[in-house]
Parts: C-alpha cells; structure tokens; sequence
C-alpha cells in the first residue's frame, strides 16, 4: 500500500525534493476512492472499540499551505466515523484571550480525551509558521519554541495519546489553480478572500518555515509525515490509510465486564 | 411522513399514554434504513451549508432512560455527516470543579459554535432527573430548576441556537430484555453494570421526573419531542427526519462572497 514519505528522524528533509505529484503504484482516482471506503468501514469498527476501551487517544495533525486541503482531507477521511468518537479542532486566529497565554495554552485545552480520535486542522506549528512568516513575536521567542513543541508532544504521549503529523505538501502551481478555481466557481467563490494573494507571495518564507518545522519536530515519539497533495485522491488514500493503519497499530480492545455477572436475571 | 409525539405547550403530557412501540404507517426496518441513508445524505449537504454560514447551530439534546439507545441514535443518525461540523458532549457524573459551579455553568461552556451541530448526549435534564430521583440536592432547590432551564434555553436561541429536544421513550420491558441482552451476548458485557439493576428498580420515580421534566419545559421556543423507541429502527428513522427536516427549515446558505473579486488572475 502507498505510504506517506517519512524520514529518519535527524536526517535532513527538504521540501524541494519531494515531489507534490508524486502516486506510488498503479492507483487512480477509481481505485482509490474503494479503497477509502474500505479503510473508512475498518477505521469505524475500529474507533468504535478505542471508544469502548477509553484508555486512549488518537490525534491527528494537519498542516499545510493554503488550498492543501485540510478541510477536503477531514471531509474525505472522517465521513462515515461515528462522530461520536471524533473531536475536530480549528484554530484561527487566537483570541485576545488565547494571546493572553503561551502559545500551547489553547492547544493543550483541545487535547483529546480518552477513546477519541482528535483532529487538530492546523495546529501549535501555527506559531512557528504563520506567526514567524510575519514576526508576529521576536525571532528570540520562536526560536525555542520548536523545543518546547517536542517536550508538549512527549507529555501528551506519555498521558496515553498517539500523535500523527501530517504536513499536505502542495506545489505553487497546483495553488494557484486551486485558487483560481475559487473565483472562477460561483460555488467556491465565498471561500476566497483577498488576504490569500497576499499569504501566496510570502510562499517561499512560509517553505522555508516549513522546512524547520519539519526538519526540528520530527522526533522519535511525534515523526513527520509528507502527504504528496497535488493529486486529491491520493492525498485522502494516503490520509485514510495512515488513519487505518495507526488504529491497527494501537489495537483498542472493548473493556472487560465487571466480576460476578453470570447468571444474572433482569427482572 | 412518521413524527415524533409532540404537545402544544401548556397541554399535559402523560407518558403512560403514549405507546413506546407506536409506528405510524407502514415502515419497516428495511424501509426506515432506505430512508434513513436518504436523509443522511440530505443532512450532510445541508450541515455543509451551515458550516459554511456560520451564523447559526443546532442543538440536538437527546435523554431517556438507561438502554433507550442515546448513543445508537447517534451512531445512525450522524454517521455518514462531516464531524467538522458536529459536536458530541457525553455529560457523565459532574466533576467536583463542575459542581463548584451552578448546574448549568459546564451545559453553557458545551454550547455549540456557529456553522455547528451540537448533540447532548445527556444534558441539563440530568439536573432534574437523576438528581432528583437519588435526592441529591434539596427539593427546595431542583424545584427552581425547569424555570432556570428554560430561561437558559431561550438564551441560546436568542444566541441563534436552534434547540431539539428528543426524550427516547422506552417501556420497562423493552429495558429489561435489553440489559438481559448486554447480560447474554459476550461482545456487550462490557456495557453492563450491577448498578444498572438498582436504577431500573427506581423506574416509577423516574418516569415521573422525566413527566414534569417534559410538561414544565415544553416551551414554544424549546418544545420536547417524544420519541417512541422500544423499535430500534422507528426511533432512528424519527430522529433522521427531525434532523433533515430542522436543518431544511433552517435553510442555510453559503455566505456571500467578497466585494471586487472579477476578473482576478491569480499569478
């Protein structure tokens, strides 16, 4: 099955030499979408029985540029999941109140609780991104902030929750046809706004911003994974498949039933 | 097609009249599950738009007694809709830093955002039903308590909340063959507690809590929606519909889109 691409964590990951078209095998838009919809009736099945253990979490992570299609991935991936046993999280712009605290303080608040599965459509790496792209704080305040990220994600593991990070790794081209299609789709049209030229120009700061968090967050405990997003499809099979496979991994199992039931009549 | 039992406000409810195995017309389950997969599909469309609208929520409070099927309905009903644009809070046994506060101060921080579906798994119902039947406040003080709900209720509407209330109405034999089933089947023991024997032994006096639960807050603005649920496939297809028709009268619209957006080529 295709799989993320994912480095060792020290070793060195530049963005320009993976490619955002990138599809392994012989998968196209057909076979991928049956795929999706098997891993989703496992992943259901699955979520359920993490559900019922309640010893544990899943969080997934999404990154990625503008367009990415964090929104279309959640979409794609999560529909048909009991959301019973989802937590979707989207942080925008933090609030006076947010800004009044570090900048894990809200995130922290989001964290999923047992039995979940949470999402995170962006995330902390917000605040060595965008926040760094336009020196929203002193480059001496993000600069240790990739540290205390690592020891953030350590805690969370160690209170028992997975973390899969996944970084949707568009091309500039593919962006700016994406956008186009905005304007140009009466449908699409509300979700473009002025603003997202601007961000399009700082395109190659936001790389570079990309680039150090993956190259400074890709730890043993909390590895990267690079989603090839120009093709759709492909993001979501590889999104769904991680998804399953995590699930798999973890192995939730429905908890043991209290002592001295047998026999028991309901009257 | 089939509706849930309502009541003009004002009018007395008696549960004891009302049949738990009520089916209106001929459905049968495969029929219901046809039409349930139908409305899904319509919801999801609709639960989009509101997503995208952002100016308004639904609230969905669903209560019944133990087995009535609060988390099978959900799990029916919402699989198959984004979870982006829905919100679960499963309220169990108050914390001691919520029962520091009023009884209505964790129900408020639980409110659904705008653009969201929010579903009570549980509520503030709870406040006049369990703590009432085990005594656990003075009567002096839950007795003030459907007027405080249904000052709280009108305050989310006025908030642009819309409210649906669902009580899951199950005989007390279709209980017992339930707990029996948790009993007998393996793969449910799990949900089965020696506790849930002492609670269907208190089954009058909670039959009356839910009563005066339901005619002291069957208000215009917040009406109650009696379910009849001893048929699993009766009381989903009922919820189904009261979720597609709520969010089509609601009738959400994608926003408009930003002033001076022709002719844009994105570079």
């Amino acid at each position: 099955m295709p799989k993320p691409v994912t480095f060792k964590p020290g070793s060195k990951i530049t963005l320009a030499d993976i490619d955002p078209r990138k599809v392994e095998g012989d998968w196209d838009k057909e076979s991928a979408k049956e795929r999706i919809d098997e891993n989703t009736e496992r992943s259901r099945d699955l979520a359920y029985r993490l559900y019922a253990e309640n010893q544990r979490a899943l969080l997934l992570v999404l990154q990625g540029m503008d367009t990415a299609g964090k929104d279309g991935t959640i979409r794609t991936v999560m529909t048909g999941i009991n959301p019973q046993s989802c937590q979707i999280t989207s942080f925008k712009q933090p609030s006076p109140l947010e800004l009044d605290h570090d900048f894990l303080w809200r995130i922290h608040a989001a964290a999923p609780r047992r039995g979940e599965i949470g999402i995170f459509n962006r995330s902390h790496y917000e605040d060595v991104l965008v926040v760094r792209v336009h020196g929203l704080v002193p480059e001496a305040e993000w600069k240790t902030r990739y540290d205390r990220i690592n020891d953030f994600e350590r805690l969370l593991i160690e209170g028992r929750v997975k973390i899969v990070k996944c970084f949707l790794h568009v091309s500039k081209d593919e962006q700016r046809e994406r956008l186009q299609a905005r304007l140009d789709n009466p449908d699409k049209r509300w979700k473009f706004s002025k603003g997202d030229l601007a961000e399009r120009k700082l395109w190659p700061d936001y790389q570079d911003a990309y680039e150090d968090a993956l190259n400074k967050c890709n730890t043993e405990h909390a590895p990267w994974h690079v989603i090839p997003s120009d093709r759709k499809w492909y993001r979501n099979l590889l999104v769904s498949e991680l998804l399953k496979d995590t699930l798999e991994s973890m192995d939730p199992r429905v908890p043991p039933s209290e002592e001295g039931l047998d026999g028991i009549v309901v009257e």
